[in-house]
């Protein structure tokens, strides 16, 4: 097999190793006589699959004691309404950082339960940058602070979390999660699709501080939609195969060194691409240089034309899925954890000579 | 390889050949040098996929035009509150027809949104039948009639729909979704979660009327909860990797001759075990004859301790996840379309000489 290099923003790259790893568990698991797809959710050999990923995820990201982990479905976007479906009420009042068409899309649903106050917006510049915490202007009780860690669109990401004077915060990390350490003493809830950096579509991982979702509000809210109804047992039949394949991810993540090694490879990856595009002007970064984030890099040409003759001949080399979200156009590339050094320097050397032919 | 023989009932077996087939689309989808897990859900490949597998649904249920597909996330159970959320209002009545544990859950999802009338309920005499039409009290005007064609705990199922004089039904079809052919015309919803008949867990397939979908309400539904945000584009990421399995499982339904194939197949395994169970005291169908599902078959031994005994020796022939329902005990075996009638025969087998030497 020929691995191309795959820069798609999600469903995105996922370790070989753990590919092959999938495929067996897919035919046969554990010399079971069947499929990991054909076990019940009740089964042992589920259950220790479930409680082993959640170990992981205790683990990488120092949870401690303190916290819930769920295996959901619905994607990050249902987090957009399942979160304040718990924790705001019609009197109350949440802050939304926004930051680009994820904090908007998860604004448009924190509506409909209570109010929502925007401490800050990177609107009036197409959403080139992040704010710093002296920019932030909280409002004066609210019951938390969402923010989206990093912007797969715009190509934004916060250095580190937003401070919120104690409040917890509840962040969508759909597309930096488990990319680099965080505190995880500053969150109420961290939501993501695990389409990035965890794993295949199809499974959403939810993480919540117990004595955040002490705060719940349980009256009238569907039973699936509580987020307590899944924090003791498995409520209803999950995505068992993708979990599984989260959970070998997961695993993956340990062996490299967990989340510090990821840190700084991340970071390496990103300073080759930012390094190229900072050389001269016919590359340009699309958003301010502190807010850069190391996921997805967006960038532009110098005309649509050549971003488009850029992304013809990126194929030809086997760079794949560079084209920037249809929202915003451009190039972004997108370099998850699985997205090997190799890929950047290949995309790299791609640029520096499609730039001495067309520069 | 060596296969078990599987009857769980869910997440349960899938047809051998579709496994095999979908661990090489695992590791590299069509030469593309990625894994379909690794793709865009806005990829024309995963488009195809997408389109692909609606069409086969429209086919094999001889839907026409008449419907939308939509492939969600969130399980069967997610469907308990959207159904009601976006079709059931404060002052409106629906009736749900109350077959079991599972119309229970949808009945006390509904609750939360309007009126919820049981036009009949099975639940004193321990859920062992499904009604005839003539036993249903509908009420006046009811926005739609709940039902659960197969009852997967209680090892129920409809023979054929319920009589709803036009009334639009919705149908909990999770364990028996493409065991036979239905009469589309008669529903407003059909759903189903993917992992007992259509793949594996992690999809859940709901088809709805157009016409009925024009009487949903969206007023204060969470984007994500109403169905029209996925009737006209893939709303959000999709549980790629999963509707690519039931696609591989589709195809499959259709090389063996389509939804009249395996009616029969079905009904002649579920008839060689209901044969035996009914040999002699034995063993005891735990429903009432005329009820009794082709999926699921639930049956009693003389006492506890020997269906524990049966369970044990069972595994030692292969045999597994015979286990009745935690809720109601007793032994359970569900044959599946994917289930083959060889593993039934040697269930009966087995039951034949556990009988002989334990009767
Ligand atoms: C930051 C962010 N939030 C939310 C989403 C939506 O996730 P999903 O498609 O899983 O609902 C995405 C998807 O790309 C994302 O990048
Ligand atoms: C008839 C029926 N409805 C609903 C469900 C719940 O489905 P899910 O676990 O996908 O939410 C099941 C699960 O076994 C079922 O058998
Ligand atoms: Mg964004
Ligand atoms: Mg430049
Ligand atoms: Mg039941
Ligand atoms: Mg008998």
């Amino acid at each position: 097999m020929n691995r191309v290099h795959n820069f798609s923003a999600g469903p995105a790259i996922l370790p070989v190793e753990v590919l092959k790893k999938a495929t067996e568990g897919l035919l046969e698991y554990k010399n079971k006589g069947r499929s990991i797809a054909e076990m019940s959710h009740r089964s042992p050999e589920y259950e220790a699959i479930d409680q082993q990923a959640k170990s992981r995820l205790t683990e990488l990201l120092g949870l401690g004691d303190d916290f819930k982990i769920m295996f959901l479905q619905g994607g990050a976007s249902s987090q957009f309404m399942m979160a304040p479906y718990n924790f705001l009420r019609e009197d109350q009042t949440a802050d939304y950082i926004d930051t680009g068409r994820w904090s908007n899309k998860a604004i448009k649903e924190a509506k409909l339960f209570g109010n929502v106050h925007r401490p800050y917006s990177s609107s009036d510049s197409g959403y080139d940058r992040v704010p710093e915490n002296h920019e932030l202007d909280l409002s004066d009780d609210p019951v938390y602070v969402h923010f989206t860690s990093n912007n797969t669109v715009a190509g934004t990401q916060f250095p580190s979390e937003p401070e919120t004077d104690g409040v917890p915060l509840v962040c969508d990390a759909s597309s930096d999660f488990l990319s680099r350490p965080i505190d995880a003493s500053r969150y109420g809830i961290i939501y993501a699709g695990a389409q990035k950096n965890v794993g295949p579509a199809g499974v959403t991982i939810v993480i919540i501080r117990k004595d955040f979702l002490n705060r719940a509000n349980t009256e009238n809210v569907p039973t699936i939609l509580q987020y307590q109804t899944h924090t003791e047992k498995i409520f209803n039949t999950p995505p068992a195969f993708n979990v599984y394949m989260v959970n070998l991810v997961l695993g993956w993540i340990q062996d490299k060194g967990g989340l510090a090694h990821f840190k700084q490879y991340n970071e390496e990856k990103a300073g080759l691409l930012y390094d190229e595009i900072d050389k001269d002007d016919f590359y340009r970064g699309a958003v301010e240089k502190d807010s850069r984030s190391i996921m997805n890099a967006t960038f532009r040409l110098p005309s649509e034309e050549l971003e488009q003759q850029f992304l013809e001949e990126a194929e030809e080399h086997d760079l794949y899925t560079l084209k920037g979200h249809r929202s915003v156009g451009g190039i972004r590339a997108s370099m998850y954890n699985a997205c090997p050094r190799e890929s950047v320097e290949t995309l790299v050397n791609f640029m520096d000579d499609f730039r001495a032919q067309n520069g």
